[in-house]
């Protein structure tokens, strides 16, 4: 009798709710020079946190950038000292290697979690990621996961970086040949975007870039592409101006993206800015990702604007326009890894697997239309494979 | 000429202001013999997220659990039989060891992740993370990891993962000789917290539990403090009715804590409810953690209250009914460890350093009221010590 008395009183425990809201601030600057002593911006941002200083901060910088800047790191080390009362480099910069190779070791994200430790960072104080893509990636997880998340400020060298990976929420190391398996979702401190780092990009980097601006413009805003078609000659010379529209304009549809999805973090059924993605991501890695990321999008722009044709979804001549447009800029459409259709087909079950739940591509029912579809039909991809090796 | 022409125009690029909101909802259930194939509870938490079904889970368990439900394997099998429909175990269970050896060992973390990709989890699928608090820790860290999140249904099986780290918003795995070193701030996808677990708990660990909820209780809410008081003798000879309502009323605390405080992820000042906290950390530290948790928060409430007593915060009868309360319960107020004063003090700056910012301490001005301070007076907390020594 107790025993049942004692039953009931559990059971009326009513659940409870719990509603936590979060929410992130950051700003994205723009600047030409970050690391010179007359440039305040790094030392603006971290002074505004209203706390006490200086603030300990740990440099992580990409190798590739310092064959361009062998002086880079005195110059960070000068910059500290003039900017004492603001910072102080806790330990020695740290180099990792440029590109994917970031992303491939485990025992860089371990490496960084030990510098974190040996500096006595805090949750309040700095790490500076300086680099590419995939540099920024790999910081970001460790710099999110030391101590539950020490202050990021994002410094992308790369147009990639500097208009799409660079100003998002995410971050990740690859893991069993997967892609980004590892990572979490965590907005940046600050991202300081420096236009003095993209002059010594290799063309191919150049041009990588803008396959992600050309994405985004094609699913969201058909002026802009307009904008990136009628200025393509210009960004082929390396036009700077041109370029910062780009990137400023690519950043801009970006955030706004992360901003109103309402679901920032993706635990529903929202969904990345992921047009073109989802061979990009097979063939980077079926290339051993001697692709770059911008190349293997623009590939992947190319195979599901074609797709999105041939489904009767996009009008031939803006089908034509944008491969024409990826071309003027210096993008191959077509590579040998897209005939192995059972491997490529297998990119479609891994990006199923990577974002959860039902499968979704975006194709394009017109220019600066993107629309989501769940089927898949295999014969009409292996004929846009097709359109797309016949040049 | 033209050269200045464009570097004005690159310096006219305004910053882009980012605000990233994210809503995290999570329901806390309570119930008894969750895996009883006439219990629903988990079925029905599932089944609520309108998806397609089957759902894949993949459930690790605490080792410790074994030896008092050896059939808990089996159970979980034929539950997910019975609601095949809903779920399905996509790999067998794992089993991790039980208590903060779950937090030391690097290679279980990599384990889990093995165990996710092996199963083919996606981000809309399940992680059951089954156990004691540590154990909820490290299998948080690695669900909140994967594929950057993968959702995680805790079922918390002590008393102090029940009414405290179970509910709340962090994961985490000790690195470096620091606790929590690694980990990040992941809501759940839901609790359910099953009183049938509290059955088989040693008596050391029934306890424990206890003192998160007099933590919070004196620090937030005097009648709860009351109630405790007024019920030790009923929890020491374990009544499960008053044990309920323990774990209602401190998780409740808990979570409301977490709502309202401004700052759910602790990225400016906002604070944890950690009274007692600091001297807690490095105690269990300094005993290579053969001291419970709640066992060494009980010390670290006995030193901050005795020490809020000394700085004249605390009222005398106050002071003495919280070590009486304590003492009823069956904790030890004291261990020679906090003789160690070298040592103990050291825990002072690794907690500034783990939460980050300015060193802040919780005290009480009053059972009930908790206050923070910034300042710290170590010859008074060394004749705190002393007064706890003498008992």
């Amino acid at each position: 009798m107790i025993l049942e008395i004692r039953q009931k009183k559990t059971f009326n425990l009513q659940p409870i709710h719990q509603r936590v809201s979060v929410s992130f601030n950051y700003e994205i600057y723009f600047t030409n020079n970050l690391f010179e002593l007359k440039n305040p911006t790094l030392a603006q941002v971290i002074t505004a946190d209203g706390e006490q200083k200086p603030k300990k901060v740990l440099a992580v910088v990409d190798a590739g950038l310092l064959t361009f800047y062998p002086d880079l790191l005195k110059q960070l080390a000068v910059y500290s000292k003039f900017y004492a009362e603001v910072l102080t480099l806790a330990v020695e910069p740290m180099i990792v290697p440029a590109g994917e190779a970031a992303k491939n070791d485990p025992n860089l994200l371990e490496q960084i979690h030990q510098q974190i430790e040996a500096a006595g960072l805090c949750r309040h104080s700095y790490i500076l990621a300086i680099g590419g893509g995939a540099v920024l990636d790999l910081v970001g997880y460790a710099a999110a996961t030391a101590h539950r998340g020490v202050r990021l400020i994002r410094i992308p060298t790369t147009v990639l970086a500097q208009n799409d990976s660079g100003v998002g929420v995410k971050n990740g190391i690859n893991a069993f040949g997967k892609k980004n398996f590892l990572g979490t979702f965590a907005p940046p401190y600050a991202v300081i975007n420096d236009s003095a780092f993209l002059t010594t990009l290799s063309d191919r980097d150049w041009r990588s870039g803008i396959a992600e601006a050309l994405k985004v413009a094609l699913i969201k805003d058909a002026s802009f592409f307009d904008f990136i078609h009628s200025h393509s000659t210009a960004l082929v010379r390396r036009d700077m101006d041109v370029m910062q529209q780009v990137i400023y304009r690519c950043a801009q549809l970006h955030l706004e993206h992360i901003a109103n999805s309402g679901d920032a973090f993706e635990m529903g059924s929202s969904r990345p800015l992921d047009f073109g993605h989802w061979a990009a991501h097979k063939l980077e890695h079926l290339t051993n990702y001697s692709l770059r990321h911008g190349e293997a999008v623009a590939i992947g722009i190319a195979l599901d604007s074609t797709y999105s044709y041939l489904l009767g979804l996009l009008d031939g001549s803006e089908w034509q326009q944008i491969l024409h447009t990826l071309t003027v800029l210096g993008f191959m459409l077509y590579l040998p890894e897209l005939e192995d259709s059972y491997s490529l087909f297998q990119g479609l079950s891994e990006f199923r697997e990577h974002l959860g739940g039902e499968l979704t591509l975006t194709l394009l029912e017109g220019v600066g239309k993107g629309v989501e579809v769940h089927e898949v039909d295999l014969s009409l991809y292996k004929e846009a494979i097709l359109l797309l090796c016949k040049g």
